[in-house]
């Protein structure tokens, strides 16, 4: 019997359907190798000069910048969604609102071979993956006109992907993007209830009920949420309370770093290298609403930074654009348990 | 220079992005011919074996249900994601909220003939299948369990459609979906500050500015919304105002008709056959709800039902997914601009 589920981190109902139950072997959508070679390749070490000026790379000592000799490399998106030149203007246009295309739109290239990936990474490459996501967002928010800043990466081309190099974005906004705020308001409302966090609850909950578990260390867990809006939804969070994503220790980004590095291990072995999409959600940085004043009150208290990972093995259609719900034919249960049994 | 705007009717935000400009034919998803046959259809008449008993048709008189005759056929959904045998009860399970799995999920066969899609129905077929919409919507609401109807239309395989042959889908649900709730509380808001409603106000001033519109007849519009979260994305909807969809005349039904088959002959054409999804947005019906005394106080005065039209030719991406903003490379002046002057 299907049942209808809510996640209240998101203020998302999905309907689970059991009818329609679908394993992972059942799901078509893989990413296939293709013929792309390193040679015409934006991304490979010696082919610096067609990408724009790298902006942050974890470089051997003694190379320059823009030649080889990098880890990992950031630049510009060669095709930026918004601009740093722009202005963060809010602006009426006839009856509608109009915001200047201000902000910022990097390429964080996550590794200089062209045929490895996550869930290849070591746990050092990794490491230094998530050292490059956490000084992005502390230089960028250096910028007072920037509130936000949305790290994310798609891997295949049913995610959005358009080179086959591992890669990562980053896009900073001039306001705050509206899941953000949407979860935002929903943290604010438990804390405000309850006096507490509730993804500490929910992540509390879960390492208790376990079936939902996918991996979990020290300091951090990976598991299904109960109301997984994807099949195969990841959420991976700490088990201590943090709100910033760019206060991480060095400690702690080694110990996020064994996780994920397992988790998507176990998500390429166990939906055959699926597509998909991750993205980082933090907390937002203090800036002045005057329309909200109390918008950060006790934000650190109840905003909790975790990690999403999207599998995109299953197509959103017209319930779910037209809708807003969700239907999910593998419940999350299932989904953990293929993920927590699959051997490595 | 790109650009952030705002939908007020929907609260999204879409970055124009001029930057990555695409005409239609950059984009390379389309719905291609494929060796589907009759012969393995399940919605072909004479297999009327192979579907649940039927619902409701329109059929040539003396027919019998359940075999051939018929020129809209709705029959209960194979594999539904939720069913009328189940209780719509809300409970509690752990820290989480669940809903039963109750509702109806039913499958309109929007024509007889195998080949035959929206853009090539003529006006008496666009007519009866948009009657067949509105005489499922009256039915469903005679149980007062159901919240609200959805009435949506996958095509292609991009757009989740799994069987060639045209289809439509209904879904009844024990609750009021996300986006239309959502819907519900701008539109409040905007009649609670002004008195009027929103959408007509949209429409009158797209009338007027004409650079967005794609076609209009006497009755009916339709037109690119200012900020379109899909490239060449439709917004339908009455000239005069009117909230439920479920209460549309013969009259008016025909005179949709025409505006319907006239823009998906257009998105048809300019596109090259994209795949794309539909759903019509129509009021919630009355329904008792002590924790919201007043939330259907003036609907009909501040609801106003379209149907939107969404071609599936970009992904969303991680940005898409994890900031619930979105990026669209073609400005909606520019898709109107081609779906006006494409020749039909």
């Amino acid at each position: 019997m299907s049942e209808i589920r809510y996640d209240y981190l998101t203020d998302n109902w999905v309907v689970i359907a059991p009818e329609r139950e679908r394993r992972p072997h059942d799901y078509p959508i893989h990413v296939y190798p293709t013929k792309s070679t390193p040679s015409k390749c934006p991304f490979e070490p010696g082919k610096e000069y067609l990408t724009p000026h790298e902006i942050f790379a974890i470089r051997e000592p003694g190379t320059s910048p823009d030649t080889p000799g990098w880890r990992v490399r950031v630049v510009p998106n060669k095709y930026p969604a918004l601009r740093i030149e722009n202005q963060p203007e809010r602006k009426r246009r006839g009856i509608y609102d109009v915001i200047g295309g201000f902000g910022a739109h990097e390429v964080v290239i996550d590794t200089p071979d062209h045929f490895k990936h996550l869930h290849n990474f070591s746990i050092e490459e990794m490491k230094e993956l998530l050292f490059v996501y956490r000084e992005r967002m502390k230089s960028l928010y250096g910028d007072k006109r920037i509130h936000y800043v949305l790290v994310f990466k798609n891997y295949g081309r049913e995610a959005g992907a358009s080179l086959i190099h591992s890669h990562s974005q980053i896009i900073a906004t001039p306001s705050i993007p509206k899941n953000v705020d949407d979860e935002v308001s929903q943290l604010r409302k438990f804390f405000r209830e309850r006096g507490r966090c509730y993804l500490c609850d929910e992540i509390d909950y879960e390492l208790n009920d376990t079936k939902r578990i996918v991996y979990e260390n020290e300091k951090f867990v990976a598991y299904c949420p109960f109301a997984s809006i994807v099949p195969f939804q990841i959420r991976i969070s700490s088990k201590f309370h943090s709100s910033d994503f760019s206060r991480i220790s060095e400690e702690e980004l080694y110990s996020l770093a064994d996780l994920m590095r397992t988790v998507f291990k176990k998500l390429h072995k166990t939906l055959i290298n699926p597509p998909y999409n991750m993205f980082i959600r933090t907390r937002p940085p203090e800036r002045p609403y005057p329309e909200k004043p109390d918008y950060f009150v006790g934000m650190d208290s109840f905003f909790h930074w975790h990690i999403e990972v999207f599998p995109r093995i299953s197509v959103w259609a017209g319930f779910e654009i037209g809708g807003g719900w969700y239907i999910n034919p593998t419940s999350p249960e299932s989904a953990a348990k293929f993920l927590r049994e699959v051997l490595l």
